[in-house]
């Protein structure tokens, strides 16, 4: 057995194909590469019982990631992030067997461990000394905290708005960072103009070729954690939307390996702002492409890309599952932040609060059905936004005496 | 096979029994209660191998935890952190096996999640239907949001100095927040004076006896994550010191159930701030319980406990590991934590930077060797401390252009 079976690279747009031991970035094309893996070799000598008995964190799937050496992974524990049943919310919303997939349960307290573990371990594989990226926030705290812990150089460039805890970490890692009196794209023009001049390695969403493994491997946990029975609908906060993406391959590659049903898909339902829902207006329309969002503005900063470079992968994962794309407003999902906090004491990020009130939209229009197995990713924890809680506490003097709450 | 194998509580001063049934708070002698179980019969029953394939939570080990009805768990996926081998901060200190357990991994952020989740399951199953606690952030954050899972009222009194962002969490749970001009003692009083006057279920450290069975299983995952064979020594930063008592009864019985060396023990260490530690005193002067520490102050908010109502337990379980008590400053632990970050990737906490600094010293002193096996628990997130990193950024205007690292 190798320790990964991955083959090459391909562009889902024009098909050129490209060597896997190689620096890469985007195709000739212009479109982000994806990784191929040698699925046949591979589902002749794997089997789901191998997993047992395996490390408890995402690079158990090893064979199905980038990187071919096991000494190159650099590693803080990431993945295997719990699976939670829904106990009260379901009822609220009506739907029998809800789950929420908890990406606040990670290193760096969002989902963007997963692309940023085996991004930087493949490109510490392929020799990678230094890297750029522009970033809302999350991301760059990600990279730079995986970048530190292998040795290699980074550049951050995010937002001045961004969330000021992610400005810490990347800070505290020692990455070389810039904030913008902008927005991301301002953040991403600034990199590209470092990344032609210096030809640095660049890592900015979907343009190096492995964030997307990583972010996969939400899938492969998914259908792992249901035993390799997929749920009906799973919901996901889009804004790059690579997790989207990721989950769509990673079901697409288990269905090739013969470890779930290939007749059914789960429907995919990317979740948006309506301050900024690019993929809703082109999935309503029809569109294969989204057109870039003038003014963008949720505080659900995460999911505030007004055209994202995978938009047209996005898509295809959508029609392709018989999916759909729903956007919330601000005010609804921060209502059902904190519904979900007082009711099932989980305290999830904004993005991961509009993908459950898109969940109770799709219940209430029908389009989800109150028997069917739904899966709600929450990409980050509550905690690294705590601007979106308003607190009104009384202070007491030591003196000063309380009542409980029976007695109020 | 029974799901748990609790048999009754104990006084560890007078010996006093109580029943497990009821609900119980501190031994009419003043001291806290621990839970007793039939390890006599477990041991018959139950093996290492009978843990594989269990939930990869803390519930794993169930026998071994007091609640007896499994529909009475209230769970958000807590434990089985990951335990993590530090390759860098090795070498620069000089331990050649040095591992982190990463309690940062974990719902709410920090350790306290083990506590919460067992406690408040076990008021769950004795009926309880509102608890009352002082806490200095992160306790009163994780009890807040599982009282909220489990249905239970909380009522939380804070320093208006602790960690804001658990302020923020208490808040978003619905709990009873109260926030007091003072120290977490001054808090105390004003719950206490409720609990007498209204009858209230006290959660305050180790008044009810389950918290400590919560943190216990941080010494179960040590040892199964290292197959059962203990490491040389465990550091914990120790404020009221419940994790510290919880890993040395986890150990003593793994001991009596014959999974690890009746012959081995690691040496515990109790890591205190210079401007609060009362433990390390008391051990320097051979003594078995604590005095109060006056004006206590320390950025580490976590450890500034000036007397701790378990401090003889604590002192119990240094002396009888061949164990130490050792304090860092805040300048240092600072250091440490920037230092870890950049060449580790993990941004810890506070608390958790005073435990590797004490490896460090322990180290120079010679009271470590260089061969030993040595963990140090982070006990938290980084991410919950956000003003303890200092950020000093150049901010740009969108047209404005960078340079990177290797070329500055």
């Amino acid at each position: 057995m190798k320790f990964s079976y991955i083959s090459h690279l391909y562009c889902p747009k024009c098909s050129e194909k490209y060597e896997r031991d190689k620096v890469q970035q985007l195709c000739k094309c212009g479109a982000p590469l994806l990784v191929k893996y040698d699925l046949h070799s591979l589902a002749a000598q794997w089997k789901p019982d191998d997993l047992a008995g395996r490390r408890n964190d995402l690079w158990r799937y090893h064979e199905l990631l980038p990187v071919a050496d096991e000494s190159n992974i650099v590693s803080m524990g990431e993945g295997m992030t719990p699976l939670i049943e829904m106990l009260s919310i379901s009822t609220n919303i009506g739907i029998n067997h809800l789950y929420m997939k908890d990406e606040g349960i990670i290193p760096t307290g969002t989902f963007k461990a997963r692309g940023a573990a085996v991004g930087v371990s493949k490109a510490k594989e392929l020799g990678v000394k230094e890297f750029a990226m522009p970033t809302n926030g999350n991301a760059g705290a990600a990279w730079a905290l995986y970048a530190a812990r292998s040795g290699i150089s980074s550049t951050i460039v995010m937002p001045e708005d961004a969330p000021k805890i992610t400005r810490n970490e990347c800070a505290i890692s020692g990455a070389n960072l810039y904030l913008v009196n902008g927005l991301i794209s301002d953040a991403g023009k600034i990199v590209g103009k470092a990344v032609e001049e210096y030809n640095l390695y660049d890592v900015s969403t979907l343009k190096e070729p492995y964030r997307i493994e990583g972010k996969k491997t939400m899938g492969l946990e998914i259908a792992e954690q249901f035993d390799w029975e997929v749920p009906d609908v799973i919901l996901y906060p889009t804004g790059g939307g690579v997790g989207l993406i990721g989950i769509y391959k990673a079901l697409r590659e288990l269905q090739e390996l013969g470890w779930i049903n290939k007749e059914k898909m789960p429907r995919l339902a990317a979740v948006q702002s309506e301050g900024c829902a690019p993929i809703v207006k082109a999935w309503q329309e029809g569109k294969k492409e989204s057109a870039f969002w003038d003014n963008s503005e949720t505080l659900a900063f995460g999911i505030n890309v007004p055209k994202a470079l995978g938009d047209f992968l996005v898509l295809q994962a959508i029609y392709e599952t018989a999916g759909c794309a729903v956007s919330v407003s601000d005010q609804a999902l921060l209502e059902e932040q904190k519904l979900i906090s007082q009711q099932e004491g989980l305290f999830i990020c904004p993005e991961g609060a509009a993908a459950f009130h898109a969940a109770r939209k799709l219940r209430n229009e029908g389009w989800i059905k109150k028997e069917e197995k739904v899966v709600v990713l929450n990409t980050g924890a509550g905690i690294k936004y705590p601007n979106t809680v308003s607190v009104d506490v009384p202070i007491l003097e030591p003196n000063e005496s309380i009542k409980p709450v029976t007695i109020m």
